[in-house]
């Protein structure tokens, strides 16, 4: 039985005068930040801001790496060398450890964003590799991707091998057969209804599954619940996950309180 | 009478598919290497490349961050906010430092590029604050300035403040009366005699000054020598000059061996 | 006796996913749009629609170039030699160019942006240099800028050598003695009380001048007063200040229907 | 029988202070550049030195856009939208055309660059969309594409439909026996035989035609050759192909010359 779950949220999005989500809205209910690293949006000043808003929240920090693509926010696929890709993630995420370090605040996780995240999902040898990158430069960190009907096996290679991996499951999304998320393009993608976004979000926590699309039932083993802070509504649902993942007696908590 | 100098040189200028300097041939003669750090100049491949390229030959690696102006390549000014200018700092090195962490690489030196370096000479407060954010940031790590005339206070200071300051001066430049680098824009600003330019050098580590364009003499207590690799000329006058040094029975060792 | 007045609004800022201003709402209240180019806001998506939608409201197009220097939004000044910055604003009016030619779309005018703008305010030799190589590359296009208790005797200097030249004013906000605006750092520098905005807007087109912030009276010679869409308070502005214009007899319309 | 060919080479691909080709030593070369527009390679400044150019030695000028990825040159496949490509495309050229409408010289043609050049070649459709876009905008252009085995056929259905296609072949690359080039990967990939290549330059023009890497005849409808200004190796190789050529009583003409 569950006892604790993590609560993440992408994080420190805008970009110079322009403005992405309402961090400092959505921050009382997360225990993990996502943080964009300035390629696929941010800058140095937004992530100078955010790392000190997580801190001031005692929300946990990560780093969120994306495609070098501010003009289409990191969603586009980019054929990239496998190397240069690593370089790109490594430069990042040490750009926003700058601010962690400059703060007292760990690195506590990494997670890809938008089109490289969706690529490494099925490319686990390349993961791996990143995974490695990443140990040797900056520690014993967590790295936190999606969960799906197949990951279970993934899971269970990478806590052999000595890595911290960490699972996700998105409350406000539908899923497909086979466990992964159904595309943005379908009319079902995203739900919008709060009260049943929160019970689905109690759901995948207390029963490590969810039904897909077509009512079938997912094993996923996730660890932390991926929510939005784009608009009211998604913040009222944050805070709606929250309430009543706690009223279920399950403890929100960071990543690193209980992934070892 | 002084026993050692350490001879610095920017490295990882190239950006894509794009080459400027020669790196793998002015490595050999240098004990510490300026990294530029992606925003006026390298790419996350390049910084990586540049790091074990510098590792390599045992030359100690620092951050060499510029203004965010690839196009100018970090020569003209830009009015940038001073606290914007210390996050855009703090991002650059930290995007260094992500790869020396790799490698497990010491970070041993910041020293700011272009219109950033000739700025910041003449804004010894906006200086300071920059070293204090840094030394929070990444430790008890050594800042490169430049040497004139007026910089004996400044040093003393720094060192009263418990600032590793280290300050280099251009055996290849002329320099005005004031002990400034005579600018680019004159006709006789860089020298192109390599056995004057080793000679200069070597009376610089000696008498810590050099004559100034009108004759007059400029004390300097410089600690390293900023050489160039950006061609043929340039790199023979690099070993000439490492050479002559050695021959006048001064050692020539990095930053980190000398400045404490 | 003034008869008519052009009402201009900067358009298109957004970028990606990133969205700056209301520009569908402002639309209906303005003659002519300054259509961000790409270096300081926008990218070629937004170009196209914004160029589609001034069309669709037959509001007329105007290129709006500004400093290489999105993270900044064009705020800040770049030290860019003379020719490269012709170079710029050659390349980013061409780009805009490109979009007016495929919707069948005049260019009626260029207007500088942000730190752009506000340098060359007081370097008339540069800004007739740019205004030449324009007219040489675009034709005979209106040039708009500040209207200053100055710029009476700079607006004939144009007009007699050919150039058409158009002044604007700003009703929300205040001026100086001298006849600038008011640097944003000043607490009255920008006005929030539309009725105070619409009046002032009135008084400036009919009796071509306004009184500074210490009440001293600024002559002007205004051919068009520059509004903002960016909120719902500027948009009600707009709206007022349009009504108001109208309801005084003057005819609101373009700058290409009376500059000459 | 053919009586006049093209010779095009890739220009303007410089960047700020990072100099890619030797414009100006292959310019005497060629009748048609296709020059860089900002996104994959080059700025305003580089633009504008290179219009300036090929005016001064009457090479006609085409606009050569490219994916906005300047650290991987363009030759990076990214997964861009349809119509946002098509915008990114109509913004590059308008940006050119800007340059050759201020010297008062003719846009050409368009040949798309790298990634996006290669991707094109097997997407008829969205390549048309292209064309008619490019044709809306910019007036009656050439468009310049790979010729291969199967692009007889293309290059009549365009003529049918009224565009202006030029075809080109590569002397100085190896074909596949389906008329595609050989990729850079394989070691024959590139040849590097000056007199072979001038010789195989002579036959495609002559003989329409050219022997595949495994000696399988490959026909090609070709109007232009492409050539490189890459190294000195590359500048001679332009030289023996043009000499041959016109010993071989064919004229060297640009596109604008023949193709209708």
């Amino acid at each position: 039985m569950i006892k604790a779950v993590d609560i993440n949220c992408d994080m420190g999005e805008s970009f110079g005068d322009y403005k992405i989500g309402n961090d400092d809205k959505v921050v009382p209910y997360i225990t993990s930040a996502n943080i964009a690293c300035g390629f696929h949006a941010s800058d140095p000043n937004v992530i100078d801001k955010t790392v000190r808003l997580c801190k001031s929240h005692n929300v946990m920090c990560g780093a969120h790496p994306g495609y070098p693509d501010l003009m289409g926010f990191g969603r586009r696929f980019m054929d990239v060398a496998e190397t240069e890709l690593i370089n790109y993630i490594v430069y990042q995420v040490g750009a926003v450890k700058g601010f962690m370090d400059l703060y007292g605040v760990v690195l506590q996780h990494v997670k890809l964003h938008g089109a490289l995240y969706n690529y490494m999902v099925n490319q686990e040898g390349v993961f791996l590799k990143i995974i490695d990158t990443l140990k040797k430069a900056f520690g014993d960190i967590i790295f936190l991707t999606l969960g799906t009907g197949k990951t279970s096996g993934f899971k269970k290679r990478c806590r052999d091998m000595g890595i911290k991996i960490a699972l996700e499951a998105f409350p406000d999304r539908n899923y497909t057969d086979e466990g992964e998320l159904l595309p943005r393009k379908y009319k079902d993608a995203v739900l919008h209804d709060n009260e049943l976004i929160a019970r689905r979000a109690v759901q995948m926590v207390k029963e490590q599954g969810i039904r897909s699309i077509n009512g079938r039932w997912i094993d996923m083993d996730i660890d932390t619940l991926c929510i939005h802070g784009d608009n009211e509504e998604s913040i009222e649902a944050a805070k709606k996950i929250r309430d009543y993942i706690i009223q279920e007696g399950i403890e929100v908590k960071p990543l690193s309180g209980f992934i070892k």
